[in-house]
C-alpha cells in the first residue's frame, strides 16, 4: 500500500458514482482501481464514458462481480452506492475482508441495521463515512465560527432547512428512490438526510429529546414529500422539508438571539452533474464563497462563487477519508454522525407513520 | 357625515397607535377625531407629542374615557389597539354604538369570543378588520398573482415563514405581550399572527383539516417561542416560527413545483416606526419594491427599495378600510378572514398545550 494514495473502488455503476468518480480523481491522493457491477459489461460501459470525460492515469479494470471487487488485494476502499434495500450485505462483506467504506445516504434501512454495520466495520477496523458531502466543504468551518462565535448569531435556537427537487413524471416508479423495497425512506432519506444532518450538525451533533414527523405525498408508501421537526434541550428547534415534487431549494437557516445565517445552496449544486458530466465540462461544488452581510438585519448570506475542481466538496470529501485511512487511525465521529442521523430519520418517519404523533427518543 | 372623509378615533394611546396615528394622516380619506384613554392627561401627551411630529389640520381632541369616545357623535370608526385580555368588552361597545372598528392583532382570547364580536359587528352593520397591515401592501397583487401564474412557482405546496425579534430583557414580565392576563397568546398571537395569516392567504383563506403546534420558550405560562405547521388538503403544508427571542426575521417563503417566490420583509419595517416617530421623519414601510428572478433556481426574491409614506401599506390600511366604510358596503371578507386566523391560531396552541398532538379542524 503506497501511504500517500488511497485505492478505491465503486461498487455498483450508480449514476452518482459518475459524480464521485471525479472526486476520486481530483481528491489528490486516492486512484480508482476497479468498478463492479453484476454485469461486467455494464461495468465496461461505465468505465468507457467516465475515463473519456475524466481519465485516470490507469483506466479501472470492470468486474462482473461485487465478490471480485472486495477480494481485489489492491482495493483499500470501496465506495457502496447501491440501493440502501440491498446495501448492508455488501457493507458487510467488504468489511469484513478489510475495506474501508463510504456508504451513500440514507446509510441503511434503520439504526438497528445501520448499528450491525458499525459494529462489524468497528470490528475489523476498518473506516466508514456516508456520503454527506457538505460536510467536507471548507466553508462549513467559517459557518461553524460563525455559529460559536456568540455575536454573529448568538446563541442558536432555531434552524430551518428545506432541500427539494422537482422530478419528472417518469421518476415515479421508475427510479429507486421512488421504490419501497429498495428505498423506504424516499424523499426523506435523499434529502433529507441532508437537512437532518446540517441540523444535527448547527446542533453541535446532539440527539434531540423529540421528534415529528410528517407525509405530504407518497408514491405507494414511500415518501415524496415530507417536513418533520427536531426538538432540543434548551430549546434549540429544527423544522425541515424535503420533497420530489418541489422545483430546486436547497436552503437552510440558523437564527439566533443576535442575527441569523442563511446558506441557499448548502447541499449540492443545481446545476445537474450528470449533465455537466456528459458536457466533460463538470460544474462541480465551488469552495470559494462570499459571507455577505446585512446590517440592518444582520443576516450573513453565505453563496457560493468561484470554480475550483479540487476544493469541490465532493473531492474535499474522498480527499479527507483517504487522508484518515492512510494516517492509520479511525476517526469514530464519522460512523457516530451517520447513526445519529439513521435514528432521527427512523423517528421521523416513525411519528409520520403514526399521524404526526411525536416520538421521544433515548 | 362628509362622504370623502371618515372621522377615526383611537381608544387607548398604546405605542402602535403613534404608527397608526400617522397612517390615518397620511390616508388621505381619513382624520383622527379623538383619543381616549382612561387618564385623560396620556391622552393629552399622546396627542400632544403626535400632533409635534405629523400633525392633523385640527388637533385630536383628548377624552378621558373610553365611553365618551364611543358615544362621541363625530366619530365614525374606532382603532382599538388594547390589549386582547380587555379588547371585547370595548369592540362590543363601539359595534354596539355603531362605529366601525379596526382591532389589533391577535383579535380575542379564543374564536367563540371573537365570533361574539364579529356577530356584534354584524348585528349593528359595522365593519370589522383586524390590524394586519401586509394584506394592504400594493405589492401582495402581484406575488398573488405569481402564485395562481402556473408558471412563477406552479402549484404551490409548502409554505415557511419566520417571524421573530429579540425583546430586551426587561421586556419579560413588563410588556403587555408576555402577561398571561392581557395577552395569553405571547408571540404567537403578537407574530405568529402573521405567519399565519400570509400562509392562509397563500392557501386562499382555506381553513387546514389538521394543525400541530410547539412551545419553545415561555414566560410563565405565555409563549415566547413557538413553532406550527398547518396541513391542507391537496398536500399544501406551512410551516412557521415565531419568537420574542430571536433577532429580526420576518421571512416567508413560497415553495413550489416549478419555482419559489420569497419574501424577506413580509410584515413590519425593521427600521423602527416608535424610534423613527421620535425623529419626526418616520420610516415606513415602502411600497415600491423589487421582484428579483434567479433563472437557475427560479426563485424571486421580492424587496421594498422605494420610499413613499402615502403608499405605505399602514397608510393602505387605513384608506382601505375608510374607503369601504364610505361605500356604505360592508366587506364580509374581512371579519372571515380574522375569524380564520383565530381559528388556527387557538388549535396550534392546544396542540402545543397537549405536547404536539396534531388537531384536526372544522
Amino acid at each position: 500500500m503506497n501511504p500517500s494514495i488511497l485505492r478505491w473502488g465503486i461498487l455498483g455503476p450508480a449514476g452518482i458514482a459518475r459524480k464521485n468518480w471525479q472526486a476520486i480523481r481530483l481528491s489528490g491522493n486516492g486512484t480508482l482501481v476497479a468498478v463492479a457491477s453484476r454485469d461486467a459489461a455494464r461495468a465496461r460501459a461505465f468505465i468507457a464514458e467516465c475515463q473519456a470525460a475524466v481519465p485516470f492515469e490507469t483506466a479501472p479494470r470492470a468486474l462482473g462481480s461485487y465478490e471480485e471487487l472486495i477480494a481485489a488485494p489492491d482495493v483499500d476502499a470501496i465506495y457502496i452506492p447501491l440501493p440502501t434495500g440491498v446495501r448492508e450485505e455488501w457493507i458487510m462483506r467488504a468489511a469484513e475482508a478489510g475495506k474501508h467504506v463510504i456508504s451513500e445516504k440514507p446509510c441503511a434501512v434503520n439504526a438497528t441495521e445501520l448499528r450491525r454495520m458499525l459494529d462489524t466495520c468497528a470490528r475489523h477496523r476498518v473506516q466508514f463515512m456516508d456520503g454527506v458531502m457538505f460536510r467536507h466543504n471548507a466553508r462549513l468551518a467559517r459557518m461553524r465560527a460563525m455559529l460559536d462565535d456568540g455575536e454573529s448569531v448568538g446563541a442558536l435556537r432555531r434552524i430551518t432547512s428545506s432541500f427539494t427537487f422537482a422530478a419528472p413524471p417518469e421518476f415515479f416508479g421508475s427510479n429507486i428512490r421512488t421504490l419501497g423495497a429498495l428505498e423506504p425512506f424516499g424523499c426523506l432519506g435523499d434529502l433529507g438526510w441532508y437537512c437532518l444532518q446540517i441540523s444535527l450538525w448547527a446542533a453541535g451533533w446532539r440527539l434531540p429529546h423529540t421528534v415529528t414527523g410528517r407525509l405530504h405525498a407518497v408514491h405507494g408508501d414511500v415518501p415524496t414529500e415530507f417536513s418533520g421537526e427536531l426538538l432540543f434541550d434548551g430549546g434549540l428547534s429544527a423544522g425541515f422539508d424535503c420533497s420530489f415534487l418541489l422545483h430546486n431549494q436547497q436552503w437552510a437557516n440558523f437564527a439566533g438571539t443576535k442575527g441569523s445565517l442563511r446558506v441557499d445552496d448548502f447541499a449540492l449544486p443545481f446545476a445537474g452533474t450528470e449533465t455537466a458530466f456528459e458536457r466533460r465540462g463538470v460544474e462541480f461544488r465551488r469552495q470559494g464563497c462570499d459571507f455577505r452581510f446585512e446590517p440592518r438585519v444582520r443576516r450573513i448570506t453565505v453563496a457560493e462563487h468561484s470554480h475550483g475542481h479540487e476544493t469541490a466538496q465532493e473531492a474535499c470529501q474522498f480527499r479527507h477519508f483517504a487522508a484518515q485511512v492512510l494516517s492509520g487511525a479511525l476517526d469514530q465521529s464519522w460512523p457516530a454522525i451517520a447513526l445519529q442521523t439513521q435514528q432521527v430519520m427512523d423517528a421521523c418517519l416513525a411519528s409520520a407513520r403514526a399521524g404526526g404523533q411525536p416520538i421521544t427518543l433515548g
